[in-house]
């Protein structure tokens, strides 16, 4: 079953890239190493949430906004791979979540683009992640997402 | 002298690598290219420090906790390469600190941890650090290691 | 033209590359990737600019601190590599920025840098970025720029 099947099962279509919003690019790849720039819930150019973590938004807004990221992630990885056969696999994901100072659970919003990786990509979905929790995100987003991948 | 040497000869041993906390792997290898998930200074599972570099936490503190999540880093690297000597040697280590807005020793923390890698792992330990005071990381813990490394 | 020519028609010239503050190294590189330790607005050793974006400083001055940060990136590049012919090109760059919780304007910052970047090392200079803001960096500085590169 293709990545785009798996999605279409889960209820889910792959959604236009975001376009950078500086002086650099949504994806470079160098010899077989990529890198995708930081990944954001965003959809048609606007942030489709906004917030930090232990103020106005719960650990499961945090959860869809990890996973709205995710879905930027795939749809950047499609667009610049052309084909999902050209990974070889995921390598890392570097989370961070817009936080107050006492929050905790970083790992159980990021689960929300970790899960959807498992679902769509399989083994090469696999990755590692930190989970780090900061002042403050472009636009005020709560999530984003900086992936490295490997190509075939 | 071996790894395993060395730290025995520091007093120290390999603890177990902590597993991760969500739906992610405590290491990924594609290609000769090798990244290793946030490592805390946790110990069995536990927190074995929390707080923040600047309020509850001295300098002094946050330098341990480096070198525990060091420690992990190298449990991490021995469990995923069965042997040290297929490390090639590490690359890039991202250190992020949970630190009040007004500290600034964010490199003598992390010095804990680069230390180690440098007594252990000699010329293969060498490595670039970013330094990166936050607002909050997993569990209140107030360091976290990001590894890259690469594999013979 | 070369990489120091287009600096010296932009009136610009490389600095001393800034020495490690800790116990790491400022560039490693390891097969054909390459890692620089985070980069920060110094000059001669001090700091050119501290503070924080939202409270003292403006998005001009971080963009300065950028630019100033992204010299260093190619004083660094230009010390590890020897001749900027021995460079494929930017990977990455994770670009922090010490930020107050409602300053949303990091991309403008870090286009200080990704500007410079593109203006002299043309299509080499092509990266993704990241941005993130931070409770503080080392010494008080504004921006701190992480860069991985790929090498001939």
């Amino acid at each position: 079953m293709s990545v785009e099947d798996r999605l279409a099962a889960m209820g889910l279509a792959l959604p236009a890239p975001p376009a950078p919003v500086g002086n650099y690019r949504a994806g470079v790849i160098r010899g077989k190493v990529g890198s995708l720039s930081g990944q954001l819930p965003i959809r048609d150019g606007n942030p489709v949430v906004t917030g930090v973590l232990g103020r106005e938004l719960t650990v499961e807004q945090g959860r869809e906004a990890a996973r709205l990221a995710g879905l930027n992630v795939l749809a950047q990885l499609k667009h610049l791979l052309e084909d999902f056969a050209a990974l070889d696999g995921l390598i890392r994901v570097d989370g961070f979540v817009a936080s107050m100072p006492d929050f905790l659970q970083h790992a159980a919003v990021l689960d929300g683009a970790s899960d959807l990786f498992a679902a769509v990509l399989a083994e090469r979905g696999a990755h590692t992640r930190s989970a780090v929790g900061v002042a403050s995100l472009p636009l005020g987003m709560p999530v984003e997402l900086v992936v490295t991948f490997a190509t075939r």
